[in-house]
This record gives structure tokens, C-alpha cells and sequence, in this order.
């Protein structure tokens, strides 16, 4: 396995070429060399040649933590990249010396229960590039599994290989949502990850795309990247009087009900903006670890048939919840009503007419 | 149409006969004649026989209103509820005079997007029982589409059938969170909506139920009712210390871990808690009005294939992303790392190796 | 109801303008006086501008039925039209006279369960226009409800708005298949239907699309529409030694492995090429009525949890399946086998090792 | 990896002491010797104690091939077992010597985009006990992955155990027609793959159950294991007369709708009875290879505002198929419509009224 640290064995010659970029402290990044793991009969060798700096990666340069990732000793830095494979795997036939590739950095155990039904990005036993304690890919060199090595189509650039990191976080984003070509979409927030999630929405069919920001400059790149409109607010951060102001400017900039919101940002603020602004039966997507989702219910439909389904044959029975019963004259109206709003004991109080 | 005011048709026999509860102010509940709609060709006239209070009921009685729903002129209270054919449309075919029957109370269009798309329940035209301006049903008598009007089984009483609509709150629920026999539930309150989702989280199959409430009596209830395991919590109103330790009692309750959580009471705590508490690809329902669901997204699984697909046909261009370069030295790294972070005009900041 | 006989009550001036193409015999077509039904308040009359003739048409014309519907008294044909609003019913506010619109043809009763759930094109109770023996929109006039016209935008023509109509076909399967940017589509027929199926799947972002037909001008057509591929065969009616070949062929034109296939041609062999060339895990679409999914089951993926937690909670109980035991001698296996190969009562033979 | 047939090294004890029911040609079964593998970091290794005999494997007996699996060299068999823990590799956590297990029999490659997407089923690489050419487990000993072994709870036994696959078959398939508490199921076949579906259902809650063969005593079988209902029929395998009668013989059985149903034969006519049967929207599934699913589509529902989106946008542009344009004179309906009939270059026949 690529990033193991275990039992490695390198030659001199490795040892002497391969640097990267270590995370030391805060602000404090050298060059020094790093010997890499043995090769795997499933891995590659990759020279890497383009890497792009992702905000987290900016978040442990300052602070030596992202979220609940903290460096506790000294880390290669970096996850965004593509290269050149410089050696295989003895089973590895899906690729070849002199592949240009880009590289999904995290590898996940393949073995437990998110893995096996294919939710591998909730893996808790995830090995990522540059995420504590696992080191990253800002190096002449790194090892990986041949799997999550995907070679470049002739006219992709490795920088735009490197860029498949960011985009796939649009493109999963857009897919989680089944952004369609009947997805009226908005996004909160027009920093790199709204901007790729515009352009992966985009690419996915969206008629029409709404972006929000409070700086004009990058909502003139996102209007440059193909945004229908722009809306301009003038904070992220506090709720004030003009939410339900920005509301209705963030709807009639869309023209047209709003399917899908996108916060890119996760403020409160954003985050109430967004489930204001979406229909009925919309989705509003937010990044957080854990893909828990919030499902909103509200009454019912078309739930008789089974609920007396369940009362004939007894798998369920709602006769102990009725615990008062009243008449239906005037005075045993008021003492059912008071019944029920003292609350108390009382669970389903029921009218006999 | 049951609950259309207009043109009015009744005999003088009706007149005098449907007596109805109608709230006329705060805790002002008077039984007076109701003069029902004309019976459409579709419709049946129901003589109501058991009909229960709601909480929602409870509102409008104690303070005009309801969520945004607020009493502005006397209404029929009311819309839990069962009774017997007395009358049957021109065109009605499914039911007879004489006939059991539970009532679906909302009246949707049948006409917008979201009732062509199966998700009625969200129509913005719903008349619903009880719900101003919409009339409600404790009265003798009332009339309603045929189409929302369930005989009842032989065994079940009219007590049951008007429990149907609470029921189908939380059937609703188990439907939308798709609870099955591998789902491990958790419910936050054991008040009557708790408890109507704890009985039909375990008619959909449900394997372990754990339910948390404040009160011990209603956490009796619950066990009564066929809970696995009850967990007592000092509030459900206010983060506090023992928040965290909280989420492990629940997680130790269960045993397991927590595939769908309900919170059935829908404060800040009950709602965090239950997040904490869920597994990595669960879900979390909430009872909110238009059903917008909240998804999460964590980084991206299996994307690079369509990523470099976008890249090579051009649907998706990234390159305007890229807005500095740098190369690989001590100094370049630096420097790099000090322009992401400053933010300002830098998207996407590459090094080139 | 606009299509509902009964009751019709028009002025004279109505009876003598409106014309109709009644379908009176097989190649019998006369056009003659249309009396329309009243105006409902939820109706609309449009005067029919364009309207394009379908196969199922051209089935009616020429045999008096298609499929199971036959034409047993005089009907007016036709029903992929758009028109010009005349006349609004009371109480309709989505359109107003003058407006151009795209007829939606089928009514359905918006009350069974298929239309509760959003599946109102199953609805048994469909009133289709030129579907015996529902009147269709040949015709200068018809009465139609509100919500099945649709406004053209400016710049789409009135015959555009009747294309709305075959396009739909191709829309709805796209929309079933969940064909998007990941999806490599075949396409088996390039008639109408195979044609609007290509139109549709590119609009929805299918990459790569062949299409197959025996008539090479057809297949030219769907290049100039935008087909990737095409592959003529010889025949797509008789099973052949070639099929295997044709499938390869078929494969080699996609060139990566086909997501979806529809077959717009429903012969057997269009049917088995279509499943041969799919990939493992892929769709298959298929027209007919009922919309009948065939799920295609193989082995299992990680069920034994859920196994042995029903075998633990005696949900199931499998031990009555074990008919018969044997030891792991030489004697006993053989036995076993012959055993289990000889069927009668043997349901499960087991070895205890 | 546990069935690699490459570099095995074994002690002297265990090639003593290891045996195995080898196939080594048509009813011929030999216990012989048989050298196991080694014992990767996450295998364990097993001492199975039940087998149960599949279907398959007596394919493999009496005919030395399965489907499109040929057994071509001599090979252990055997699938369906449990046993117990004799050892662990260095990186298993989750089991201990001497626990009982399950055994998973099928090992797939864990990095193709089946597996990757959780369809690991349908891994074109996967390693299946006694499917040839991989060793069954009819063995005193085999090697497998930890991941794929599952602790029996307290009170399941080992041969309950083995049961898993079978029964595994039921679940798989109820999950995939999301078989639940709204479910009622019919059943074409009561052999060993009819009995576990049965034993699925219900344990998925099925509210009803109706099961079909030929032989009465299987279906005595059935009815003693929970079936509401069984229909003897006079044959499986040939298309009759009777087909018709037999549709309703069994949907009066059923006493409401079919909402999915189960082809555990496989013949044509339980096929086409299982598709006649079922309710318009319902699933009918089959067991095959590939789990290419085919999907039905009967004309469609609310497409009108994407394709007048699709049309005003110029996504699609339909023009070109309107081939011919006529009036609403007689003369130009009837050639309107002989057009149209001939077919040739004629795509869409358009009226201009």
C-alpha cells in the first residue's frame, strides 16, 4: 500500500532525489528529502509534475489543523496533482511507464461497510494525501495505487489533471443533488469551490445558475465562467434585516424556482439564505464530513391505505396512545381542548360524536 | 369541491342539523351550525363519528395561528378523523352509504408541478382541515372527495381510522428515511409524534429503536410501545456541558450504530445531538414545511473519470482558475503558500515540478 | 372536463364552424362537423394551429386499432398538436387568450393511486386524444384543461410546440434511464422514436450515442443529428449466426462500454442485442405499456449482516429448508450429490464437517 | 489474497492434514489433499464445519460446467459454509481464533468501477468458491479474507450459518425490488430459490405472499412457511391455452395487486406470467448475469416544460424531422396521411391548420 509507513525500503538513489515539501510548524515549510514506501505489485511511481494548493492545505500552513486534523509531526504537504508514471506494480497492467496521470488522493481500506456499498469517501480508515498523519504529494516523487492513477486523455494538460482534485468536488456535489437539465441552480459563495461547482453544474445541464457573493471581483470571474446572474450582498456572515430582502433579490435573479442551493461557504447566514430561497422539494447541499443528510418531512401522502394495512393486521396498534376520550357538547369541547393543552398525561385526546 | 365556499347549496334540514366547533379567539371554542358545501359529483358527505385533538389544534386554540397560518375569522376546528357514508356524489364508485371511512384532510389541486410529480402534500393551494382559512371537520357532519376517504377494515374501529392521520405522520416519515429492516433508528421526543413514528419505524421493520425524551413518564410509554432502549436527558432545549456525553449515552442505548434519526421535537440541541449521534451516510428528518432536504457532501468518490471527460471535450474549461504558478524551490514553495493564503485576486495557485 | 361526451351543450355558431378528420373506417378519413364539450372553469379552448401525424395515427388508420385500443365507433384522429388560446374557464389564471400553446394529450383522473404517486401516465383512466375512444385534435377547435397547455416561448414555433409532443417520448425515457454526462447510449431503430431518443439524450449529456438501423438514408439522418456512430445491419427482425458479431460491432462503434440501450424497435432480436451489448450493472429501455421494470438480480452484495440478524431475532427461521445431512466421507459426498441431483423432497442438503 | 493459486507455501502438517471433495470429471468426487494457500495479513483461515449443496455446484457435478463456467482442469467444490477460526493474519482486528463464522464465497477485485460504485457482485474479476476455475471450500480447511467472514451471533448455528448464501440470494433480490411493508409479492417457483425469496419477503414485511409452481408438495412446503397463498399450475415450461386463466387464477390469489414479482424459474412462460401479473409501475425480477435491469416506458409524464426549455434554448432543435407539410383540406388529410402510411423518407408528417 502506497502511503503504509511501514517496513520501507529504499535504495540510496531514491534517497538521494526525492524531496517534498515538509509542513514543520506553522509557516514553516522546507524542502527535505522523503523516502518513499516500498512499491506495492498494485502500486505506481509517479513523478509529479503540476500540484495545486487547496485551502486546506493553506489551513495547515497556518494553523497545523484543518477541522478535526491536526499535524502532529512533520508532514509532506499537498493533495492536487498529476504526473508521470515512473515505475509499476508487478500486477499493474492498466497503465505504463511514461503515462501521464492525475491522482485521486485518497486511498480507503476497500474492506468495511462504506467501502463495500460504495461510499468509499466516508471510510474511516482513509489514508489521504496531506491530510494528517498521512503525507501529501508536493514531492519530486510519491507512490500510489494504480487504481486511483487516471491516465490523461492527450489533450489535458497535468495542470488540468492537477485540477481534477477541485472539480471533483464540484462534480460530486452536482451528483449528490442530480443536477439535471431541469436544475435551476444556486450557489452561496463564488470562492474555488463555488467556482467549480458552476462549472460542474454547468456541465451537467443546469439551465440556469445563480451566484452570490459579497466581492464583486469574483462574481465578475463567476459572470467570465458562465453564471446567468450574479447577486451581490453585503455579508456572509450576520443575519440582519435584509435577509428576506436578499431572499426574494437572489429569486427574481433566477426568474425562475430554485431546484438546487449550493452553500460554498457555511456560514449561518448562508445556510438560512439558501433554505429560504429553495422550492418546495428542493435540495440545499452543504459540505460537511459524514454526508449525513437532513430530510425534511412535512404531513404526508397517500399514507391511509398502508396505515390501515397495518391497524387490520395488527402490526400496529394505536389504541393505547388514545388516552381521554370526551362527547361533543359544548362543555366537553372546552374540557377536551384543555385536557389536551395542559398536556400532562394526556397523549391523543378523541372526540365520540 | 368539499371545502369550495362558493354557492352554497343547502336544504333547511342541514341547516338546522350540522352543528360544528368553531374557534372564534383565543380559547373561545362555540358549537353553531356549519352550513356545508355542495356535494360535488365527486365528493361524499361523511357523518363524523371520532375525531382526535393535534398539537397543531392546540395552537390555533391557544393563540390564533399556527406557524405562519394565522385564524383571521371564525373556522371549524379539527381534522383527525372518522366517520360513515351518509351521502355519495353523482360519480362516486368506490364507496356507498353506510361505509366506514377514515378522512384524508388536505385537498390538494391535483393541477401544480408538485402534484403531477407525486409530492402533493407540498402543493401550495392545500386545503386542509382545520388549517385557515379551510374549515375543519368536528362536526356532525362534513363534506369531502371521495378519493380522500378510506373505508376501514372490518376490525378496526372509527377511533383507529381517525388516528390514520397522526399515524401517517409517521409513516410518512419511515417512507422518506426509507427505514427498513436495516435500519437502526434513534427518535428525539417521545411525544405523540415520537411515539406514532416509534410504532411505524417498527411496522417498516425497523431492528433496534432507541427514544429520548426529558420526561420519564413518556419514555414508559415508549417502552410500552415497544422502544429497545430509552435514553433520559436533562433538557432538550439548551447546548450544554454534557452535550457530547449525551451522543455516547445515545450511542451506547443503541449499541450499534444509528442509521436514520427522527427529531421529533425540532430545537437547536435535539437537532445537533441527533447529527452527532447519526452513522457516516445516515439521515436526520426533521419536520419542516416544503420537505427541502439537506445534503451533505464530503470531498467526491470516483469522479476523475468524468472530470477528465469534461476536460477533454471542452465541456468544462479550468484553466481560467489557475491564476499563479510557481516552481519548486524553498523559496517559490514559500511564497506560494504566503499568495493562497493572503486570498485576494489568487483562485488557484500551482506549482509547476 | 374537456373530453367528457356527456352533457355537451355548444351554440350554433360553434356547430357550424368546428371541423374535424374523423376516422370513420380503415383509410377512411372525413372531415367533418365537431361538436365540442362545455368549457369547464379549469378548461381552456385552443384553436389547433399545427399537428404532426404519429405512428399510432397511422396504426389507427390503417387497421382501426393500435395495440389493444380499437376504434369501434367514428373518433377524431390526431394528437401531437399546438394551437392558439381562445377561451379560458372561470377559473383559470395561467393562461389567457391569444397565448400560443403546446397540448399535453392525456387526461388523467388525478385521483387513483398511480396519480397520487406521480405515475399519472399509468393512470387506467387516461383520456388520450385519438386514442379510442377519446376524440383527439384534428380538428379546428378543442376544449382542453388548462394544465396539459403549455405557453411557447417566443421564439418557439406553433410546429415546434406539436414536436413537443414525440419529443416527449424521448424526454421520459431519458428522464427513466437517468441518462446524463456519464452515460454512453445506444440507441437499436433510428425511426421517429429512436430519433427524438437521440435529440433527447444529447440534451441530456449522454458523451458518446450510436444508433442502429438496416436503412442507411435513416442512419444518415441521425448523424446529421448529432450521432457519434452509427451501425447498419442487415436485418433487426430474425435472430442471426451474425448476432454476436453485431453486437461486437456495435461495441467497437461505442468504443467504451454502453450505460443504456433503448430499443425503439421492439422486435426480439433488437431486444437481445440491446441486453447483449449492455455493461454488466446497466439499463435496458423498452416500450410498453404498464411501464413493468425487469430487474435483473446476480448473486448478492453484503447481505450476511442482515442474514444473521434475522436468523438471530428468528425473522426467519431457514433450519425447515435443511432436509437432509451427510458426513465428509468418501461415501457420504457422493451420496449427498446424488442426493441433491436426484431433486424429490431434497430441498437443501447439508455437510457437517 | 486467500484463492491465489500463486506461490503457495505450506507446512508438511497442514498438506497432511487438509483434504478436500475435489471434481475431477462428470459424478466424479474425489476427497483428496488440498494445499491452501498462505495466509495474506487480512485472511484468516477456516475450519469449515457445514456445507450446504446449491444448485450450482450440482451443476458442476453432472455436467462439469454452470452457465457460461466450464470446469476444465480438477477443482474443490462448494460454496455455501461455515466453520470456525483456526487463524488470523497479522492486520486482522475483527476476529479472534475460534470464533464462528459465515463465509462470503465470493472475493472481488475491490478497484474497478463495479466495485468502486458498490455493484461488487458484478466484478468482472471476482474469485468465487467452486466457480470455476477458483477451489470451492467442501474442505477441512480454507483460506479467505477476514472481510468477507461474519461472527455468528450466540445463537445461530453454524449450519444456519452456511445458510447465509441461500438465504442471501432472497435478500439480495427483495433489496433490489425494495420489497417492504407496501409489497405484495408474487413468487413463480418454490424450489430452494423460491423458499429463501419467500423467507426474504416476509422478514422485509411483505404484507402478502403468493407462490407458484407445478409440484404440490413444494408448495406445501411454502404455505408451512409462511405463504398467504399457492397456485398449483400444470406446467412451467410450455406457453398454453391456459396462460390467460392462469394470470388470473393467480392475481385472485393475490386478492389486491401485484406490486412485484419474483421469477425464480427463469422459463418464458413463468416470465411472461410474471409481466402479465403485475401491476402497471410494479417489477418483475429475474436472475441473470450482468443485472442489466430493463425498464419500461409508456409515453410520459410532465415533459412539456423541458422540451419547450430544450426548444427555446436550442439544445434541441427538432425542425429537421418535419420532412412534410399539408392544409386541413379532405384532399390533404387523406394524403397527408398515405404519406405518413408509406413510410420512406417520411420522418414527420406535419399539418399546418
Amino acid at each position: 500500500m502506497g502511503q503504509n509507513d511501514d517496513e520501507i525500503k529504499i535504495s540510496r538513489d531514491e534517497e538521494e532525489e526525492n524531496m517534498a515539501a515538509w509542513l514543520l510548524g506553522i509557516k514553516n515549510l522546507k524542502i527535505q528529502p522523503y523516502r518513499l514506501p516500498s512499491l506495492g505489485p498494485q502500486d505506481v511511481k509517479v513523478r509529479i509534475k503540476a500540484l495545486g494548493i487547496c485551502g486546506s492545505d493553506v489551513h495547515h500552513f497556518k494553523t497545523m489543523r484543518c477541522a478535526n486534523f491536526i499535524v502532529k509531526k512533520p508532514m509532506v504537504i499537498g493533495h492536487e496533482c498529476a504526473g508521470i508514471i515512473e515505475e509499476i506494480g508487478s500486477e499493474v497492467k492498466s497503465l505504463e511507464v511514461g503515462d501521464r496521470v492525475a491522482l485521486e488522493p485518497g486511498i480507503s481500506c476497500r474492506r468495511c461497510n462504506l467501502c463495500k456499498n460504495g461510499s468509499y469517501n466516508l471510510c474511516p480508515e482513509m489514508k489521504f494525501f496531506g491530510s494528517p498523519p498521512t503525507n501529501g504529494s508536493l514531492a519530486h516523487k510519491v507512490v500510489h495505487p494504480a487504481n486511483l492513477c487516471f491516465k490523461l486523455p492527450e489533450n489535458v494538460s497535468l495542470e488540468e489533471g492537477a485540477m481534477c482534485e477541485p472539480l471533483s468536488v464540484g462534480v460530486h456535489a452536482c451528483r449528490r443533488a442530480t443536477v439535471g437539465p431541469e436544475t435551476n441552480v444556486l450557489i452561496m459563495g463564488s470562492g474555488p469551490i463555488g467556482l467549480v461547482t458552476l462549472l460542474a453544474a454547468r456541465a451537467f445541464g443546469a439551465p440556469r445558475i445563480v451566484i452570490v457573493d459579497v466581492d464583486g471581483h469574483r462574481l465578475s470571474i463567476a459572470e467570465n465562467l458562465g453564471a446567468d446572474a450574479t447577486v451581490q450582498v453585503s455579508t456572509l456572515e450576520v443575519n440582519s434585516i435584509d435577509a428576506g430582502a436578499e431572499v426574494v433579490k437572489i429569486q427574481n435573479a433566477m426568474g425562475s424556482g430554485i431546484d438546487v442551493s449550493f452553500d460554498c461557504v457555511g456560514f449561518n447566514k448562508t445556510m438560512s439564505t439558501a433554505l429560504a430561497a429553495t422550492l418546495s422539494g428542493g435540495k440545499v447541499c452543504l459540505h460537511w464530513a459524514g454526508e449525513v443528510d437532513v430530510i425534511g418531512i412535512f404531513r404526508y401522502r397517500n399514507t391511509w391505505p398502508l396505515c390501515l394495512e397495518f391497524l387490520r393486521t395488527g402490526k400496529i396498534d394505536v389504541k393505547p396512545l388514545i388516552t381521554h376520550r370526551f362527547g361533543f357538547s359544548q362543555k366537553e369541547v372546552e374540557d377536551a381542548f384543555e385536557t389536551s393543552a395542559q398536556g400532562g398525561n394526556a397523549i391523543k385526546v378523541m372526540f365520540n360524536l
